[in-house]
């Protein structure tokens, strides 16, 4: 078992640790610490137009001469449900009066979703050396364009089978990400009902089934956990959680805190603010829709309808009415520069092989 | 980081692989031939009479000269709500007379449910030299008995605050079961929610904070895992599901089939055989209780309630209507004598250290 391998040489990094992409967290500025210190920082522009798309690409950029990955979402887009997303918008409303938080009604008709096909040409024209993505696989000609621009291709699975369609499809790296991650699931197969497989099982589980290198995600914070994940068959890694309290995240002061003092059993799987099953801190929102017993709607419809209630929430410093998306070893996370985690991390290592 | 540690020594043990206790699946023939073998052969008695733990126990002894663990079930005994009780009892009945499933109609005032203190005197008469609990924690008065009898005590975490417990009393070893784990959840500080930390996250969290030797347990099958739970802090582990399919095991014909052909998501938790959440192999029953939207009775009422369907149904061969515990890595059980599944994790951990 090797620290530096196969995949370290395919990405042209020097340690096999990757930031995960955490929208609405990770910054330009996380991205280019990472990749500077030799790991491989992620942009994530899930759901971004392709001007935001080539901002945040353009600022790393500034920051950083060392390759990084930008994450995609690849999920498909339903339709909307008016009287489902009604109801939920007035429920909302409801929520905004009751807890002082400023509400902005938006119009049903005028919800615009981009696709991740919007943005491919964006990353081809910058020359995005490895594009990472979740919720799904890339369609057929999305993924010829990137790799007939030389570009690697990183997909997330939840289970055997998500692995086994995403090697089918080529894909050169695999996330594998256990239910001990923050964030969104990547699950796309099914979720009814949601994989909900440990790392540990997982993990050994694909290695014995794929044969493309693996990034162990979820829970994932120190040497040991590194050290593990390569013995289960892991060729690298990926963290998010521990970088949500660095001064490069843009996590609101009060979910930085809450991060820190949280236990394992403090972060839960919700549908509640964006329609998909994420991973998070449990807080009054999470609790209140539950209660509600309304249909919620699906990603990323639930998303926009709540995305007012969230910005207004974090301009309060408000934690219990944005989300918190956090793994299960979230209290691992320290108010540290990301280039001093991303050091300690690979010090913790390197003692051990 | 040794394989034969502290733990080997205190147990008086060769290899620190113990496996776990399967209520319904192991019996004496599977944990003498563990014990056989170097390892720690464990014998479920939880729930039992003392006169038939005491028959277990002789059995056991008659096959093995070398240490094995008795496991008990440490939970309080609450209050039969009997308009629920009535009401499972009816949709019980109609289920199996749909289903073909001989029904047994038991009278609820007859119920009477054992205590594991009434099996504490047969465990100090045998001189069982390990007992191990879930589901609570022995109370004061059998933890002293037991120790004045030189026992060394066994408690099962699912959580941070369990394990800190258990310590606080001073219990020696911990098992430390994480959301992988087939069978029972040991939870017993709160079940709501019920906490589901990955082996991955839970063993590094509870090796920070207390300083008893820990197993891992849950999904446990090769020598990879048995590594990377070492690595994560572990001084042993346990294993279940891998001994399920062997001739030792008393699982169904069925049962064993549908074990090792199934996938790391077919395995779910419920709370409809038993009234605890537990993990299995997702059936009829399961899928149809859920679908009653019937109140289920608690731990151990819904499972005397559900006792004379389950053994019906195993009568029949007939893997949908009894449960079918197993761990996130099932499939990895074969159709092998205890003492070669033993062996194999031995020779493949060995390689590794």
């Amino acid at each position: 078992m090797q620290w530096k391998n196969n995949l370290t040489r395919l990405l042209s990094i020097e340690y096999p640790v990757i930031q995960a992409p955490m929208l609405g967290v990770s910054t330009p500025e996380m991205a280019a610490a990472v990749s500077n210190q030799g790991g491989l920082g992620s942009l994530p522009v899930g759901g971004l137009s392709p001007q935001r798309t080539t901002e945040l690409i353009q600022q790393t950029k500034q920051l950083t001469n060392k390759p990084f990955a930008v994450n995609l979402f690849a999920h498909s887009i339903p339709a909307i449900d008016q009287s489902t997303a009604e109801a939920m918008q007035a429920y909302l409303e409801t929520v905004c009066l009751a807890n002082q938080i400023p509400y902005t009604k938006l119009a049903l008709n005028d919800l615009h979703f981009y696709s991740y096909k919007d943005q491919i040409d964006v990353l081809i024209q910058e020359k995005i050396p490895i594009v990472s993505f979740t919720f799904g696989i890339l369609d057929d000609e999305s993924i010829q364009s990137l790799k007939a621009a030389g570009c690697l291709l990183n997909g997330t699975a939840t289970s055997v089978k998500e692995a086994e369609l995403l090697t089918e499809k080529d894909i050169d790296i695999i996330s594998v990400q256990g239910i001990e991650a923050g964030g969104h699931r990547g699950t796309f197969l099914t979720d009814d009902p949601l994989p909900m497989v440990g790392l540990m099982s997982l993990l050994p589980l694909i290695a014995d089934r794929v044969s493309k290198p693996l990034l162990a995600a979820g829970g994932i914070h120190n040497g040991q956990t590194i050290k593990a994940a390569f013995d289960l068959g892991a060729s690298g890694v990926q963290v998010g959680t521990a970088f949500i309290a660095s001064p490069e995240s843009v996590a609101i002061p009060a979910y930085k805190e809450r991060l820190q003092r949280s236990s394992e059993t403090d972060s839960v799987l919700t549908r509640s603010f964006s329609g998909r099953w994420a991973r998070g801190i449990s807080n009054t929102f999470m609790r209140e829709i539950d209660k509600s017993g309304l249909s919620i709607p699906e990603y990323p419809i639930q998303n926009s309808l709540t995305t007012a209630l969230r910005v207004a929430a974090q301009r309060q410093n408000n934690a219990e009415f944005t989300n918190m998306w956090a793994g299960q070893l979230a209290s691992a996370s320290e108010a540290k520069p990301a280039a001093d985690i991303f050091r300690k991390l690979i010090a913790q290592t390197e003692a051990l092989f």
